[in-house]
């Protein structure tokens, strides 16, 4: 089954917008093993959306359309869809009762044009949208050429909903047809490894003699602070794909050891989180140049007040004084910005707080604020448990946004690799202290 | 002026990235005029890139390529590209230097592989990248029928890097090309104005009567938790076009009022920063379910040292006590989500950190902790200020993350309209302490 997903709207041809509904539903599509061959964007040209509708029909058997469902004027989704296949727009009951209650449930009127939204091609089956105003539809429609038909599911360019509807709706419709015409043969199966610590091309070199196998692919991708690794493997049956999966991942993992951090979606602080909760340790954090970007990751992860205690932003030098117990002679000896005061506002994290683990994080993000001693990018994460305290000189040339991202990544770094018994911080970083 | 869009790489067309590429992409494009008219992404098979790069040139007279530049070995853009239309790959020296004396700066050791992306096709003009490895290049082609010549812009994939060179070299280029062609007549002139407070087809509803003149086009746009206006608009002239954006721009800020906060890429933590500087006050913040995110989202600003003393992440009870002197018997009274304990927490930052004015936040985000009384998704901002303090509730049904960006986008704004002498919370959140 080939596929095409065609997103639409002129925020999309004009950049004001990240498409990321493209890469959600390729990868849906990958698990069912459909490829997607083509992706298009058309703007919220009538002219334009037909155009883009006739060619998918020709080209695809699989159209995920995504976009062009809501209330405003220039929403024209359905309209254009019925137009081009010669159907009617009916107005479907249950959708607009689903509509008003969905105003009802979050307590706002409904407005007026939000009833469009129930207007759908006729003959098209409706797919429904727990989670906001406007339904899908499912339009199967003859093929161009020769037998059989195209399916064209029309989902809400809203993200969220986008996700839920393909997740409970459309995948489930696919499957299916793909069950009812019988599978290809062969089985396709691949994983997301999460490192951290280790370059791209470093890390290419690192595995270069991984992953030759017959049947395994392995990909490397930046994901800035991380680099992930995705090695997919083929094989003739489920079992013999998922044993050379296993096998190059063993290789992987032995070759690498703590840089691989996590499998799949899973995050830092989740990985952190839930070796805080195994060991019944407590984490508390002091921030300044991360300024609450440790504490927000952390708490990300719903329960983290079971081993999450909290933290201080000392932005201020009275504040790492008054909040944390920095002594004022070290900080008029060291500066703000030291080995000595990250190890003290670690050690004052974990005592105001009464935490057995605390994370501290010191340095100059820019643009302004650097010497010739202390130059811009210079960090200093601290980290302090009952057997002591130490603090991690870093040097890191970036721009703010990714100077405060990869201290923030290094500090939640810094608890894992504790609770692993490694190394506090990846050699790569060149700690000093 | 045709242009085509092509991103490179197996990871797109799997979905494991989100290609925000494009998006740049087609924006820079438009401030030039030169409307994206084509969006295609393909893998890293030399054979499906090669049919993209012969198609372009088909329809295109400009075309962007993204991708395919890195050192690992599925980057092949340079060579498909030499191989494509007859080319040779030459090795540039200066961009070799270039790669080691980056290397050498970020004081890492440059691994082999770096030097692969030194091999140029033969006759492309080198396009420098000062904070990567991968050079781009600009390679001309004759056209695929009649006169003249397509140009290929290739640059690499990661955005930060992207993005420098399409504004430093790309851009120039293209511009000095339309200049020598003489540019279209007629005008373009747009504007994002950002608004927080109101629902994407309340504000539809609220400018129907607006931007009804000729020329004018109004977008609106989801961006959650804000939504954007874009109105459009074009002339005869710049002039006319100019005028005209700005009638409309001055009937939706009538309209809306307060609710719009910012324009362009202004963020709502850039708005307060400027506010909180302009007046000489100083913040602090004491947060809980928001877990650090106001005062990262406050301290992204640069110099934002200048107003910001810092916060307290008050995530257990016991840190509520302790750092923000929160009454232990207002916690056990009316318990951590309430709005008593809202405004003892902005209180007590204000009082810990020396700030004039001090923003609190705690709440039930979910998805765990809801009781029939305290449901999952209600909230409480507090606020003081040197004029006493308050405390608001606010009920948003959504999931943690939605929960904890909304109640952080709340709190900012209570700061902002407190500052411009408005109702501190928008009336859509239905305040109700």
């Amino acid at each position: 089954m080939k596929a095409e997903i065609l997103t639409i709207g002129d925020e999309l041809l004009r950049g004001e917008i990240v498409d990321s509904n493209k890469a959600f539903l390729a990868e849906r599509l990958l698990r069912l093993e459909v490829e997607t061959r083509f992706q298009t964007s058309v703007c919220d040209e009538p002219a334009d959306m037909r155009d883009a509708f006739l060619r998918a029909r020709g080209r695809a058997e699989l159209v995920l359309v995504s976009g062009g469902l809501g209330p405003t004027r220039d929403d024209l989704t359905f309209e254009v869809l019925a137009q081009t296949f010669g159907r009617e727009l009916v107005l479907h009951e249950p959708s607009l009762a689903a509509i008003r209650a969905f105003f009802a449930r979050v307590g706002r009127e409904m407005a007026e044009n939000n009833a469009k939204q129930a207007l759908l091609p006729a003959g098209s089956e409706v797919l429904e949208n727990p989670v906001g105003t406007a339904p899908g539809c499912l339009l199967e429609v003859p093929a161009a050429e020769g037998a059989g038909s195209v399916l064209f599911f029309c989902m809400p360019g809203v993200p969220r909903e986008l996700m839920k509807m393909m997740d409970e709706q459309v995948l489930p419709r696919v499957a299916a047809r793909l069950a009812a015409a019988g599978r290809p043969a062969g089985a396709v199966r691949a994983v997301l490894l999460r490192t951290f610590g280790l370059g791209e091309s470093n890390l290419d070199q690192e595995l270069r003699d991984v992953a030759r196998d017959e049947g395994v692919v392995l990909g490397f991708r930046t994901a800035f602070p991380d680099n992930y690794l995705r090695p997919v493997a083929r094989g003739a049956t489920p079992e013999e794909a998922e044993a050379r999966l296993a096998k190059v991942c063993d290789a992987i993992r032995e070759r690498l050891g703590v840089l691989v951090y996590g499998t799949g979606d899973e995050t830092m602080e989740q990985v952190v989180g839930a070796l805080l909760a195994a060991r019944g340790l407590r984490l508390a954090t002091a921030e300044s140049c991360t300024g609450g970007l440790v504490g927000a990751r952390v708490t990300a992860v719903p329960g983290s007040s079971r081993y999450y205690q909290g933290g201080v932003v000392a932005y201020s030098n009275d504040a790492k004084q008054a909040l944390l117990d920095v002594p004022g002679d070290l900080l008029a000896r060291h500066g703000a910005v030291s080995a000595e005061v990250a190890r003290a506002m670690a050690e004052g994290a974990r005592r105001r707080f009464g935490a057995e683990l605390a994370v501290s994080t010191t340095g100059i993000s820019g643009p302004d604020g650097g010497t010739p001693e202390k130059p811009v990018g210079l960090v200093y994460v601290g980290f302090a448990s009952p057997a002591g305290s130490a603090a991690y000189e870093l040097l890191f040339p970036l721009d703010r946004e990714r100077h405060r991202a990869l201290t923030t990544q290094v500090a939640l770094d810094c608890v894992r690799r504790f609770l692993l018994g490694e190394e506090p911080v990846a050699t790569r970083w060149s700690a000093k202290r």
